[in-house]
């Protein structure tokens, strides 16, 4: 155990070596590390007083919150699983992860969707919240291994229904510090939780500001006025911005009414890179990003470790290590397309309660992402597309399974495929394919309205087409096929 | 294993993404990342042909050199040890190397020192080894665990010899990650490695360099001309200097006949300053450096981790947990003197073959590095001194045990206890007080030149002072009072 580190380990060394540190912003909530590790052993305590033991599952229903990061790092200090879920989901897609997730205790918030779910051992974020913590005695924990699993977050639909992928404190640990490395983030890092913390994408930059003992501020969801509000109160370094949310932001800041000059991000207009000061880390300087997916903690490549490199996904992370698969497990020849594949400190410990799927992910020790990419003559990589169809619709990705599945449960649908077809503003739309049963009605309306009511609006059709037969390739869609006959196309990585 | 990553692996995962990057130069050898993994790979096959297994220990005895990267790397493939010994010993000290370490196999440079030892099956750098391994066939290796040690650094004379501090791929791979943070350090770093490989302070950036994927310059020692030939030659970011050897750079190149300008570096002086690119990472900006110890793969504390604090250490690796600890295991209050103890990914894996000192060093669960510090109210830490008495002469460390035990090897002496003393040119120099056997005899000159015999010279005494009887606190020598009767004083923190 000499060589552990969990969040919990990160947390405890801050409220030694930063007691002035602010660690948590959330409206009028100021916490200090030491106010906030007090507040963890607090909630630890109150946790293991509900029942919570080792391994057992904690589950946040809500938008972000300060509670989501106290949670994490209290289920961190106990050993447990702490699971922020998509607020954005349908009852129908929150009763599948309660009954998947089976969880141990339960918080919340307030929304039309979580109210009719509930149940009376649930605790709600606000008063009870606070009343359970200040009720829990202080007490010490035994140490817990940074290799156990400590965050799920669900993810990737492959059987038509998201699985949790576990994330343990090392992985974390290390994801957040190759972000240090390419990011280049120093002590002072005040980062702004405005993308939703159920998605790694904004939960690894709040693991990173954590790890390198600056400031997390949070606020609910995504507003631009609000966004240059915080930045110029809490003198924000960064925020979960990207496109048409930094296009947002300056609008709404277009008389300059918020100085954020201390958002050091990268150039995208004459008009926002006048608003803040443009970065030189390798994380800005060269495109953010690279290819990534929770499964890997988040960045597996990075564009930032391959300036002027021929692939579009960067060079991997200086803490993972990237091969190329063919479907036998041979490594491809560079120039060559197949799977990629990783190994290294930043992956996950495999999805909850998966058994088969862990075994076909993780085939002849390397784990597979699923997505296809190739190895350019300069050693640098490009995402190709997913193995399995994937829509990006906005921000979000669709898995045609999903949709197929929820229009299956449709009393009158006897089949359906789901493509994405070119959309000027959305990048895609989802547009359903269906074989009704032999005299059965349903309308395109009726059926975009059903989907609606099992998935997160964003996954429902915008397009439905009558077929008598969806064509097959075995026993999946013949999606080349159907995009021809219907105006597939504009997929990620093409 | 897909969360292992060893520094095999390191250099397996850049030879596949950056093809045509320069691993390392060393004189006319010039070898990209994939050359140098294929000779990896071909020296791993050699040591396993010699019978080299996994936890054998593989020794160098020689200067700095392509080889000693090579060595390290084929044995983390291969699951072996590596040592590479420190030159400047005496021959009674390799002898005491040699049968510590008992190693597998020995790989040595010509000198006067070494020649005389050497078996025939110990094979010599340059010709002998280049056959070694154009004779080795390429095979492939299972794959090791990053938690065994690959790497061993004799360090801290405890008893009156030097141990092995064991160091795991998975402790090198984190710390040369915190100097990356620290230092940002980016793809195309270019390290001159000219202080000695077998100091942790030269190894720990040759293993930053690598990780980031950068350039390693090998030149077998310290000299001022050369640097300023190979910093212009191979526009090297940063070589290892500090001090007075910054100082005789600058005057090694006093009439500007090397460009420098590509050494990204602290700020020294108006002259080195217009030469150099002064560095703004937190590395170069705060002030190099921190507290640390060949236990801890480096630094422990970095002062670019906090800038303007009171602590004289700056704060903790963000990879590793401090605590000043009493003789107890008990966190001594802010403000107090305790013991620096630490936990994390970058710690050692204890000492070879030193079972009662290991139990010793992890009492509690905390390694205990065996020197003095205090935590500041705003959370830095001061290192205060070493627990046990040290010296500094010089940039050298001399353990009094150490000297003590050599002069009690001498016929006269019936006991012997060493103190520093305040010395202008060397901060400190050695000072031995000898009590001689009742009739014996023995000059000053005499006893300095015995312990030249059996110890690197700068560990000689350069004052010897006869009484009739050490003065002695329990078991050991009663050190405050030899300091008031000799003369001591100007120990390292105070």
């Amino acid at each position: 155990m000499m060589h552990s580190l969990t969040l919990s380990d990160v947390l405890a060394d801050h409220a030694r070596s930063r007691p002035q540190v602010t660690a948590v912003v959330d409206g009028e909530l100021r916490l200090t590390y030491p106010e906030l590790d007090g507040r963890v052993t607090r909630l630890a305590s109150a946790l293991d007083g509900m029942g919570v033991s080792r391994g057992d599952r904690v589950l946040w229903l809500g938008q972000n919150a300060y509670a989501v990061l106290e949670l994490l790092l209290a289920c961190s200090r106990l050993g447990a699983i702490f699971c922020p879920a998509n607020w954005r989901q349908s009852q129908d897609e929150l009763r599948f992860v309660l009954a998947d997730l089976t969880p141990a205790a339960v918080f919340w918030e307030h929304s039309e969707t979580v109210a009719p779910l509930r149940d009376d051992r649930w605790i709600q974020a606000g008063e009870a919240y606070e009343r359970l913590l200040a009720d829990a005695p202080v007490r010490k924990f035994d140490q817990v291994a940074d290799t156990e699993p400590t965050l799920a977050l669900y993810t990737a639909a492959f059987d038509g229904r998201p699985s949790a992928a576990l994330l343990s404190s090392a992985a974390l640990v290390a994801h957040a510090t190759s972000l240090l490395v390419v990011r280049q983030m120093e002590p002072g890092f005040t980062f702004l939780n405005n993308g939703p913390l159920f998605h790694v994408g904004t939960m690894m930059f709040c693991l990173a500001t954590l790890q390198i003992g600056g400031t997390n501020v949070f606020t609910p969801a995504f507003d631009p006025e609000e966004v240059c509000r915080l930045v110029d109160a809490e003198r924000v370094t960064q925020a979960f911005l990207f496109g048409g949310m930094i296009d947002a932001v300056a609008k709404a800041n277009a008389g300059g009414k918020y100085d954020l000059s201390s958002l050091r991000f990268v150039a995208h207009s004459a008009e926002w890179d006048d608003m803040i000061t443009v970065d030189d880390s390798p994380w800005c300087r060269s495109g953010m990003g690279g290819y990534g997916q929770t499964e890997v903690g988040g960045m597996l490549t990075f564009l930032g470790l391959a300036e002027g490199g021929a692939g579009l996904a960067g060079r991997p992370s200086p803490l993972a290590q990237v091969r190329i698969l063919g479907p036998d497990g041979v490594e491809v020849p560079v120039g060559e397309t197949g799977e990629i594949c990783a190994r290294g400190k930043t992956l996950f410990s495999g999805y909850f309660a998966r058994p088969d799927l862990n075994a076909q992910k993780s085939a002849f020790g390397w784990h597979h992402t699923g997505d296809l990419g190739r190895r350019e003559p300069d050693g640098t990589i490009t995402f190709i597309g997913p193995k399995l169809r994937m829509i990006k619709s906005g921000a979000e990705n669709v898995y045609p399974a999903e949709v197929e599945r929820a229009l299956k449960t449709h009393p009158a649908v006897a089949d359906a495929a789901v493509i994405g077809v070119p959309d000027p503003q959305w990048h895609q739309a989802v547009k359903a394919v269906v074989a009704l049963k032999p005299s059965a009605q349903a309308t395109e309306d009726e059926l975009i309205a059903h989907v609606r009511g099992l998935l997160a609006s964003y996954k429902k059709p915008r397009h439905v087409t009558f077929v008598d037969t969806i064509p097959k390739r075995g026993f999946t869609p013949d999606y080349d096929a159907l995009d021809a006959a219907h105006g597939g196309g504009n997929y990620p990585g093409t």
